[in-house]
């Protein structure tokens, strides 16, 4: 069938993206915090985009932008985010959705696209995809906050002019499935030379803060002997975690200390507080069960201490499978443009997809990183290796939706 | 003479001692950053204050309040500071202030009264007594830059209202001395059961700031072993500092990490960058030699593993003894006022009186902090001992006027 033939037009998709990484340029990379005024002015374009491909665009309540084709026949829901990490990449989210939006204009129909709000978590986690499929509640809203300026979600919500709009959730029966494209932020496909990535499942990621009570005290007139110093605690923990972690960890769990915050912070006074940010990822429940329990025993051996320690559940995602047959699709596809030159592979970060898979198909392609590097405003992919892949998804997308 | 038969009134210094804490009252103790509104406020509050006492008050292109009494005759120096740490007490440099002011009172004439700007060096090290003694010149100013907020000093003088206001110096023959009275902030004074503190030396303070500089990349998607975690190499100094610097101080050496940052901080991104705020605080200056030695060896050690590790020096300062003529004169007013509950001991905390001593005879005396807390809203000492330390002080400025 004519489909399964159709091609993408690349210039048009990397003409889409460089149009997209103006909003909040910095360096090679983007600035484009959630619900901030440059985030809402590139929603707004993206609707636009939307309208002109023939779909009908809608920002919802919570800032996601769902364009919609109407017609009848088997449809198919592409998509990712559009707001960035703090001075972070270009392709980090944007490459999904402008992925959907090529395919959307290739195919001609059958595909709705979107970008799900806030999959960056500046505000919350996954708010947008997890809307959509019923699993954020207004009291979710009331309780989101900015992690790093501590605005609150309703707060920024009315700022960016969604205050009252309608939450657009899944429509049962209206999809085969979802599928989402992504920069595979790592160094796997590099290092092999490949240029596809079929993901098997996105890992599950435990996410812990570890809290230190000591006592504030001058940093000139306190003797060494009677302290109790959080900071240093603090730090012991996280050197402590270094050791164990690597003797009893999986093939592919990773573990990160993403920030250290002493109270008061102020050179001459013996730190009273210290707070770690802290999470572990595997695709293996098992895994992530004993590595949760093995830092439980660290952070009670601190707590043995001069400081009190105490571990604070943050979340805990399950890890998601992606859909066989979505799999096969896009291997088959994979083959086609890129014979050889493709694997399947977990998923190391978290994706909208692992919301979307609890009621529909769902599945994701990656193309390389350069240097692996991601979260960075140095990430990058070649543009070959950009338009190759929406080649693949558009392929894969047309053979399901031949079904 | 009628001179060593004074006294203070207790009630009047606890009256103004509880009037300047209501200048940005946190819980029993005060917020009151150099330069902010209610800091200047609380300037123009004591100038009043010294004003009823018959002095002329002046508040200079620094921020330094000066009140100087007229006549001939000998004369000396009392004072201390008013602004404070973030969130921390109401005696540290409040007290010594309104000592001043008291014993002017009492005394009736040859005492000037003096609050130095930013003792806590918010804006820098010192700015106010360095000021006045002529080790700070404009370039210093210029160089000025609040720790918590990033804005300049100039900035912060201009708001303040200090912009264009000339700065008052020493003027060589005019005082006999400067004494300065302050709380502890340790606990040798209580646990040995003892009022009065008399001041040998001020230690010298050397500030460090190690930088760790890694690669930024995806908490999920980069593989441990290719990891260059900032974050892990600022936790592992430290960690190793804790170890290594018990087995080469002195005994009053003391030694502080401050601040640990992680940039840019977020649970999903491995840290490029970390930073560590630490100082070494010791009498001895060979003691501070070799323990930055050590803290060398240990940055070199560290620069040998996946991130690169940088040394900077902040500022060593020198111990600065005090007059051995003044330390008798507060001991025999000691023994008067608290026979047997005196001892003479060094400062573990820099103050304003290193900088006079450069000048002219410094001295210090110390009264009780409850717990030994300092640097915190909790500190505190009791009315007391707030009242005979000043008698104390009253008592050896007059010996000191009657040579």
């Amino acid at each position: 069938m004519a489909l399964s033939n159709l091609s993408i037009d690349g210039k048009r998709l990397l003409a889409d993206l460089y149009k997209l990484r103006e909003f909040g340029t910095y360096k090679t990379g983007v600035h484009r915090p959630t619900y901030s005024k440059v985030d809402m002015e590139s929603r707004h374009w993206l609707a636009e985009r939307m309208r002109e491909a023939g779909l009908t665009p809608e920002i919802d309540g919570v800032g996601n932008v769902i364009g919609r084709g109407t017609g009848d026949g088997p449809r198919v829901l592409l998509g990712s985010h559009t707001e960035t990490q703090p001075y972070a990449g270009w392709l980090d989210g944007a490459l999904g959705v402008m992925y959907g939006l090529e395919v959307a204009r290739a195919v001609g129909h059958g595909v709705d696209v979107v970008s799900w709000a806030d999959e960056e978590g500046h505000y919350s986690s996954f708010p947008g995809s997890r809307s959509f499929v019923g699993l954020f509640s207004e009291a979710d809203i009331d309780a989101g906050r900015n992690k790093y300026e501590g605005i609150s979600m309703r707060e920024a919500l009315a700022s960016a002019g969604l205050a009252g709009l309608p939450r657009i959730g899944f429509e049962p029966g209206r999809y085969r499935g979802y599928l989402e494209a992504h920069i595979e932020q790592g160094d796997t496909l590099e290092s092999t030379g490949e240029k596809i990535g079929i993901v098997t499942s996105i890992v599950g990621i435990w996410a812990f803060r570890i809290t230190f009570e000591g006592v504030q005290n001058h940093a000139g007139t306190t003797r060494m002997a009677i302290r109790r110093d959080a900071g240093l605690a603090a730090a012991k923990l996280v050197t402590a975690i270094d050791a164990l972690f690597p003797t009893i960890c999986a093939e592919r769990t990773v573990w990160t200390v993403g920030r250290i915050t002493l109270d008061p912070g102020a050179g001459s006074i013996i730190p009273g507080g210290a707070e770690v940010i802290f999470q572990i990822r595997d695709a293996d429940p098992a895994v992530l069960q004993r590595m949760a329990a093995a830092l439980e025993g660290l952070v009670a051996e601190a707590d043995t201490g001069p400081c009190r320690a105490v571990l604070h559940d943050v979340s805990r995602s399950t890890p998601s499978l992606m859909d066989p047959g979505f799999q096969d699709a896009l291997e088959r596809a994979a083959e086609r443009y890129a014979p050889g030159q493709h694997q399947r592979m977990p998923s190391g970060a978290g994706h909208d997809a692992q919301w979307l898979a609890r009621v529909m198909p769902a599945a994701m392609v990656f193309v390389p990183s350069i240097g692996g590097i991601s979260h960075h405003w140095s990430e990058d992919t070649s543009d070959a290796d950009i338009v190759l892949g929406c080649q693949v998804m558009a392929a894969a997308v047309a053979e399901i939706l031949d079904r």
